[in-house]
């Protein structure tokens, strides 16, 4: 038997079991070849990759140490003895084999892999090959089967009991990739004025320059309890926090975590994941926005319109009313990009401010509309023009504001940055396109979204006028390494064509 | 810039790079993501899997520690300043996209795609994603692209030059999956016997009870660096040692270390490792062994012809001489399994023991006799013939006792394990079948390879009669744990039918 060691390294969604080279109870090379052992000891059992050390300061040779998520695990405490034993795969990648090998997989079968992989049973290789499997074909009932043991696999948030609502919950989805594109952020309060309730959760931005919960951090906190969340629903209609927090649909973090390293994209996956997470958020009315465009995430508008099919047929058949609209994806919208320059043009949006960003406003009261007509009340073809009524009364701006309240400040007070160089046209003419990935990528490179002051201001949109040696935008950092770094790499290309 | 640190963790085939939570320098979220960062420092660069330290003793704030591997191939002294960038992945794992999108991969894309896992710029799921996505198709072509790329990304052993061997390098490689099936061991003295040079590198057993190295280790020293390995061919006209230290087609080893664990096993990824291995090996004319049986690796006849197609596909356009023998693989050759047992079974052979297993001399002379009719001095159809007169002249033992005197002594002895219990037959009858897959796993039980004694003695084999409560076999182990666990195994299902 080893003595059990708790060592204090993260290893990242997955299970890594530390034996010392000079291991006195095995031989280290039984398990080497196999690459993974199971630790156990009466009852508990734990499959973890196996990594060897020569540091006994790390882990002594009567000692086997576990990573953070994997002595958790385990349960068990320090010094706790355990023996190893050679690792007996999870059963239910027998079923990934057959899928390798071309089987399409049942629905049983699917919730068999799915709760292993919650498990925390497979290891990232595996999970890996299942991804591949999936990407290199998958049947539309496979996908549907993947939601629902994505779906089962969690918790479901329960809107109802006492003091709950009843009915309708809306919710929106971006499938993202436009720099700007803040929507939710005035979408929500527009909504939640009318008294449709719609909690809203976003992400952090991973590889690009803000997410929606980065930009409503400038304005309120949006780390928040799955409980203080729901308390705040009901008070206020919405909210806009952070969805770190609500652990729904663990499989699809889990999926993703591999996924985005590997930059594997499919539509059957895209689906399953937002859906799974919008069911489990007891969602009942959802509109997906997919923005088209020669440098968004979607390029065409027959892929824009296939995904658009398979989001419906998943979508009915899991019960939710889901509504998708197609929008333009080939400019950003609004003029900010990064967190302070977006909410900044949220908040003249909500203020009615005759300077706000047209493009902003327009786009976000078509999808605020599309979802007001979730409302049996509201009469078909009548939703933009309550929307636009509740915007321009300011209930709108009294909404975000009770939002704001009811979330608390945020955890640091965030300003523009203060180093600025202006990016100047390079002839006269009219712009003739903005690249969305060239701009985010400059506005991260300046110091987004880490450093929330950090971004790109756009002076000219697609369509605009422009004289040779006018700005065509403004780059704010907040560090010299950034700011040289960010004007670099735009001087190296702009991502403004002016024709 | 951060101090770099050079940890005892062997990450196993991985590059890891440990970051302290409270790092001072880079905010770990900007990496977490992503899963990996980019080490740079003037010139050199290194992509690593992200894991996070949360004890300074292990990495401090301003310190990053790089793994075992990973610190070798950056190749800068510890205490070097480095800088963290958002990772850029190896430009070729586009094309594993692309063949997860269905393409087929070009010679000069599957070179680019080895090319960079050779030099592993690739992460684990990176190398999965492009196993899965090979396992799901690959077209012919692919596999000899594959197999001429992971040879080109390796050394090529040279068996030419002063004092070296011109023309004919023999070969063979069983695919494994028949426990005693020691038939190298016979082999290569009579091949070597005759005079053609015969260079057999083998592995050590990972799940099976024994590999041709860890049986031939009983009898002598497998351990051989390359030059003095090929000395020996020289000296000797053949070897048997362990193929470790030859790093030829080093892809290979890596795609292996991966599929392993996901018990992916393709005909098109079995004959671009053995081809690749075989032809860097210098190998000029080569003997496939496919056993098949019920239990064995490959299960039909069908499925034997489809992959011998495949090998002499393959081989022809790399300019081998190839040939295929499809073997009986419905039960174990030989009596024993496991290390010491094989090697007394052997010498049997080669000292013409009468009570020597049948089976195993008339398996061994079957491949040395298509082995010895590459030799244009040999009759078609007169190789069993004349290596049947090599074993009986003594000719091939007296050439087995040359090649162990010169390989020198094994680094311990080895004896029979002393526990030893007898498994009885439930029933009067005739063994209708042997399992070879169950009885290799008692035998590992009992704990081979490690423990070479340990094991299994088979007194009946298929066919043979035996009465109620006689003995089926024996089970040899060297420690109580290992034989209680082997017992209780084998009392559980004996992997013998008595019919």
């Amino acid at each position: 038997m080893l003595t059990l060691r708790h060592l204090a390294i993260d290893t990242v969604r997955e299970n890594v079991a530390f034996l010392n080279r000079r291991c006195t109870r095995y031989h280290v090379e039984d398990f080497l070849g196999l690459g993974r052992v199971e630790v156990r000891n009466d009852g508990r059992s734990l499959l973890a990759v196996l990594n060897v050390v020569d540091d006994p300061a790390i882990v002594g040779p009567d000692e086997i140490g576990l990573s953070d998520p994997a002595f958790g695990q385990l349960g068990l405490a320090a010094g706790s003895a355990v023996q190893l034993v050679p690792p007996t795969p999870p059963e239910s990648f027998e079923l990934v084999r057959a899928k390798v090998g071309g089987a399409a997989l049942t629905d049983d079968q699917l919730a068999a892999i799915i709760r292993d992989i919650t498990d925390q049973r497979y290891s990232k290789i595996e999970i890996a090959a299942f991804l591949i499997a999936c990407a290199s074909f998958m049947t539309t009932a496979e996908v549907l089967g993947l939601t629902r043991a994505m779906i089962a696999a969690g918790t479901r948030l329960d809107w109802g009991g006492p003091g709950g609502i009843a009915g309708t919950i809306a919710d929106k989805h971006c499938i993202g990739g436009i720099p700007g594109n803040r929507t939710s952020m005035i979408v929500v309060p527009i909504v939640a004025a009318h008294g449709l309730p719609i909690p809203k959760t976003s992400s952090r931005a991973i590889t690009s320059p803000a997410g929606t919960a980065d930009t409503m951090e400038v304005l309120a906190n949006v780390d928040l309890p799955v409980e203080r969340m729901q308390a705040l629903v009901r008070e206020a209609g919405g909210c806009l926090v952070w969805g770190g927090h609500v652990r729904l649909s663990p499989a699809d973090d889990i999926l993703i975590s591999i996924e985005r390293p590997l930059a594997i994209d499919t539509r059957e996956q895209l689906v399953a994941s937002i859906l799974s997470k919008k069911a489990a958020a007891g969602s009942t009315h959802l509109l997906i926005d997919i923005p088209v465009g020669p440098s968004a995430k979607i390029r065409s508008a027959g892929e824009a319109v296939r995904l658009r099919k398979l989001f419906e047929h998943v979508g009915d058949r899991l019960g939710l009313t889901l509504e998708v609209a197609i929008t333009d994806g080939s400019q950003p919208v609004g003029r900010g990009i990064g967190p302070v320059l977006e909410a900044r043009d949220v908040m003249a949006v909500l203020r009615n401010d005759p300077a706000s960003p047209a493009d902003l406003t327009e786009r976000a009261l078509l999808l605020a509309g599309r979802i007001l007509e979730f409302d049996p009340a509201v009469r078909g073809g009548s939703g933009n023009r309550r929307a636009r009524e509740l915007l321009e009364s300011g209930a709108a701006l009294a909404s975000m504001e009770r939002i704001i309240g009811l979330q608390g400040p945020p955890p640091a007070v965030a300003t523009l940055g203060s180093l600025v160089a202006e990016v100047a046209s390079p002839a006269d003419g009219i712009v003739s396109s903005l690249d969305c990935y060239r701009l985010a990528r400059i506005a991260r490179l300046a110091g987004a979204p880490t450093d929330k002051g950090a971004g790109i201001d756009l002076l000219r949109k697609v369509g605009e006028r422009v004289r040779r040696g006018e700005p065509l935008y403004r780059i704010h950092a907040g560090t010299n390494a950034d700011f040289t770094f960010a004007q670099a790499h735009a001087a190296d290309n702009s991502g403004v064509v002016v024709g």
